[in-house]
């Protein structure tokens, strides 16, 4: 993801290294992974001198590293709220105002989800004609990778929210795997018109009708997220973090019955000796590390939450994923696209629809 | 889950085998094989006399069962309402009529799920004091098998339908599974009280403060149900439905990446020979024969739905159900507690909990 005809001159990022799990650690080495692999851009790290310069002390991406001390932090267990009132000085909020200031194009950070949106809303503000931000996740598929949202940005969505959600998603797809014209669906109980509740139904008519640049399939289920049927899947945040829980459970218990199959028996672990090459590519399959990232659709900036369990190569995915967002900016696009198309939706929506609906059947 | 001590005379099953995707092949040889492995049971078989009496007349179970001519069929694409006002002469009317005149105990079809519910519901009636019916699933875990309800009855649940959700699939674990006292959790984006809708925490309220007797765990989230943290997991339709399906396609995809690891090259294939029996059992646990069959909570009776494309290991599994549970019946001790808890509920909700919630922040 990275564009070697860009130098490190080009691109400048910002890295809370004070939110993760694991504290600097992985967050420094993540970064020095990134540039290993050949990511050229500059980084403003936010965080504790003394415990980063010892860290990047024999890196070789030192040089592209300006350390900016802080030793406050946002917890885990901070209210949003709390932290916009009292967070100034944290290593979050310092990292937030540098892409405001235009210091640096993007921001990358493993902390407080809340918090972390929350600043980002305060400092950068919406996208202009966006209602509310949505939070993305990659997930690999039997094609490639699919992007869900939203995965926890807001537990509902009305229609008008859903039809911004598909334009945002498209976007990015479009700007991190550069495919010209993603497919998009939107996630419901049954690919026929007639399933789901109102509001879906909604979203669907105006993406169908208001939206005519957007590949746009209608219907997917929960198994065609990891079919890849298509290459964004729309969702409010319950429902989106519900699905992608849900897969990563049931991935991680067939990991668990595969590895016992493997290692069960003297003579399975003999066996196994055999598909070494298989199983290494299996592992690196399974390893959500090279799909963390979660991305901050609607805020006037590139905003990337990582995995505040993120191991460096994690941080290192989440870094490249910033980069490679901050050097193909689509805020216009979404801006003109979202504006088009709410113009033209309300034809194709009933009033009731635009709030969450009545109890419809399923079946 | 079948009861030696029972003799075929103790229980009569009603059987739909015109509603699979495969015809009556499946059915016929799903009861065969049901019976083999031991369950005592009459059978009443719906269906096409000409295809059912070639299909039986070699097999063992053949004198446990009464074949009952019919040729008409509900499709998969008939409205629920037309088979209610059309639909008499059906195999999968017909067998709820069974069901509803005393003849048989519990209806299995792997027919079109809304026709059957609107079957259930109109020829059995609703349990007392249930507002809506409910279906279930199994979900093999890393512990065992976790129940999810509901997976598709209702796209949407207020806090009360949530309650009884509870109820009623925390009294099907305790017949099916022989648990006392089964653990429960709502499905919810995050473990902590404040997350989710309001619905859903004023659920949790009338679970922990007015029904005593429940092992109410609170809040899980989607990964909870592959781990087996609760042996019950309680959601509205849609998200159950979004939980369970994107949890097979994460499986089926971690099984593709599997076979190709063991199959992808010569060594590959010869290493696996050495695994053989653990390889076998892996994939006895990925394939969803074994949990095959979906219970219809909320009726007065006993109602499967087997998978339309069941083979016949899976229509065994879903009438094993429908044997068990008609052995076991809970309705009376779901009527009574329904009752008890919606009496207390009131003092634990806000009047506004009741109705779908308005927005609330995830975060």
């Amino acid at each position: 993801m990275t564009d070697a005809s860009n130098t490190a001159g080009d691109l400048t990022l910002a890295i809370d290294a004070m939110g993760g799990d694991a504290g600097a650690q992985p967050v420094v080495e993540g970064v020095a992974f990134a540039v290993s692999k050949g990511l050229k851009a500059k980084f403003l790290i936010f965080g504790d001198a003394g415990e980063l310069e010892p860290l990047l002390a024999q890196s070789a991406a030192r040089k592209y590293v300006d350390i900016r001390h802080t030793d406050k932090i946002v917890a885990m267990t901070d209210k949003p709220s709390h932290v916009i009132r009292r967070g100034r000085d944290t290593s979050m909020w310092a990292a937030m105002s540098a892409v405001r200031d235009g210091e640096a194009q993007a921001v990358v950070s493993g902390g407080n989800t809340g918090a972390l949106m929350a600043l980002a809303r305060l400092q950068l503000r919406m996208i202009e004609g966006v209602d509310r931000p949505a939070i993305t996740a990659l997930w690999p598929t039997m094609r490639g990778r699919t992007v869900v949202l939203d995965v926890g940005a807001n537990v509902e969505a009305d229609a008008n929210q859903l039809v911004q959600c598909a334009i945002m998603g498209e976007a990015f797809y479009r700007a991190l795997m550069h495919v010209e014209r993603p497919s998009v669906g939107l996630l419901n109980v049954g690919a026929e018109d007639l399933k789901g509740h109102e509001l879906i139904r909604a979203a669907a008519r105006v993406l169908r009708e208001a939206d005519p640049d957007m590949e746009f399939k209608g219907f997917v289920e929960g198994n065609d997220i990891s079919k890849g049927t298509v290459d964004v899947v729309v969702t409010d945040g319950f429902s989106g973090n519900v699905a992608l829980k849900s897969a990563e459970g049931a991935a991680r218990l067939v990991g668990s019955w595969v590895k016992e199959a493997l290692t069960g028996t003297i003579n399975a672990k003999f066996g196994a000796l055999f598909m070494a090459p298989g199983l290494r590519k299996l592992k690196d399959r399974i390893d959500p590390s090279s799909n963390n990232g979660g991305f901050f659709l609607g805020v006037n900036g590139v905003v990337v939450k990582s995995h505040g369990g993120a191991d460096a190569r994690g941080v290192a995915s989440a870094v490249n994923m910033a980069a490679s967002l901050a050097r193909r900016p689509f805020r216009d696009e979404v801006a003109a696209t979202v504006k088009s198309v709410m113009q033209r939706q309300e034809k194709f929506t009933k009033p009731d629809a635009i709030a969450p609906a009545a109890k419809a059947a399923a079946l």
